[in-house]
């Protein structure tokens, strides 16, 4: 009990989970990648489009989904259920030990529901506490947890959370006693010089590159916030942050032309 | 690590799930149970209504569903994901650490579809295999295993699957090393001597007693095969099997009053 683990976390969205061929591609190498390790989703437009087919009107507001109750029951059952034991299945069947987790499994995840200010977000929960033993047992029994992004706010409410800010809390509650790093998946090959050459990317950065980078307008608009809340990640303690696609997961640590590894400032 | 344990395994089917109230009186009770138990549930008519809504029509042959894809899928969503979710998150309010498990997760139980020969029952399981030493290790944790009725047959698909069923199996396979008692909850009191009085509770019968009463036409109808696959259990290491109402299951070792104990021939 207690040994320093090297853990990787990967997230993967809706450009993964929204397309079948895609996500048995992506599992197929995340089955690669050596445990420990520990696989984050959401569930993409499934969800929207299971609302859709119930009659209830998805209702975003700065690009976040309003959740309401009804709306709630939909994600919870898209990614709670269809989502998460579909990628659970097929990692067994990959010869993944893959335990499928939310937020109130072994009351991994305790968030509270944001505070109504200028929007009422709905029965969207802000992280308070990651069960970090919980999580670290899991891990030492050679399990790989599958997280969706569900939590709960220890009263018997079930919340919806972000997978990115999942995905760095928990990496920021494990980095205490582990070396982890965060793989997000997004539909680019990483961090790219020239945004219509899908090979230009920057192999690695750190954080004054990333300020040169930026001063030569280089990085800019939708990267900006990726890039913020990567360093601010490695500045609490997460060792590295790699940016990529879903499908070149396994050989990320391999091929420096696949994704962007951020890095720490010291190195 | 091996210590032997007494086990308690509950099974929840529709009357409690599909009713929110006696759900949440059900969860109190079961609270107050010593661990180390488990809680394994189905969907209830959760899963017809929404197939309904969503335009799937419910297909039953000899009271079975049968479960073509599309059923599958909102199987999985409702059992696997909201009806667990919901139990997970109200049981960590009540202070049990409960843990959503399908069979999928942990390999905890593999299956075959059932073959077909007069009807194709879908995608049905039959249970091939118990992950005993998994079921162990998660109990000696001191988690409470919620288990819903999705099993997987290991190359990835998962499959719909008896709730009574995995219980007796999963009761059975935990016997060679734990006494295991197995809790049927239903929406009568037991085995009843006049169907009309839920107060004439039959407080316990073993193999003789059943064929005195089946003799004398006292049990009879609907409660056989339920008696049949209790005594079955029984004869393959459970060490005791319980029907009666679900509010009564923190009580029913205490309080003759309720339900019916199914205990072995030699006593």
């Amino acid at each position: 009990m207690g040994e320093e683990m090297k853990i990787k976390i990967v997230k993967i969205g809706g450009n993964v989970i929204d397309n079948p061929d895609i996500l048995q591609e992506f599992l197929k190498e995340f089955a690669k990648i050596p445990q420990p390790k520990i696989l984050i989703h959401g569930g993409g437009v499934l969800a929207s489009r299971m609302c859709e087919q119930l009659g209830i009107q998805p209702n975003m507001v700065n690009g976040r989904r309003i959740t309401d109750k009804d709306t709630l029951d939909v994600v919870t059952m898209v990614y709670g259920g269809l989502v998460n034991k579909r990628i659970v299945a097929s990692l067994q069947a990959a010869g993944v030990n893959a335990i499928g987790l939310s937020g109130a499994d072994g009351n991994l995840i305790t968030s509270q529901k944001r505070p109504v200010k200028d929007i009422d977000y709905g029965f969207v929960g802000d992280i308070k506490k990651v069960n970090v033993p919980f999580m670290e047992t899991v891990l030492e029994l050679d399990c790989v947890p599958v997280i969706s992004a569900i939590t709960h706010d220890g009263n018997g409410q079930l919340l919806n959370t972000n997978a990115d800010t999942i995905t760095a809390e928990l990496g920021v509650g494990l980095s205490e006693h582990h070396t982890v790093s965060l793989f997000y998946c997004f539909d680019k090959n990483g961090v790219l010089k020239d945004i219509a050459d899908d090979n230009s990317n920057i192999t690695e950065i750190n954080f004054d590159t990333y300020q040169q980078l930026q001063a030569q307008n280089i990085i800019h608009s939708g990267m900006l916030p990726k890039l913020d809340n990567a360093f601010k990640a490695i500045s609490k303690g997460i060792a590295k942050v790699w940016l990529g696609k879903a499908e070149d997961i396994a050989s990320a640590n391999q091929n420096q032309n696949r994704g962007t590894f951020i890095i720490s400032k010291i190195r």
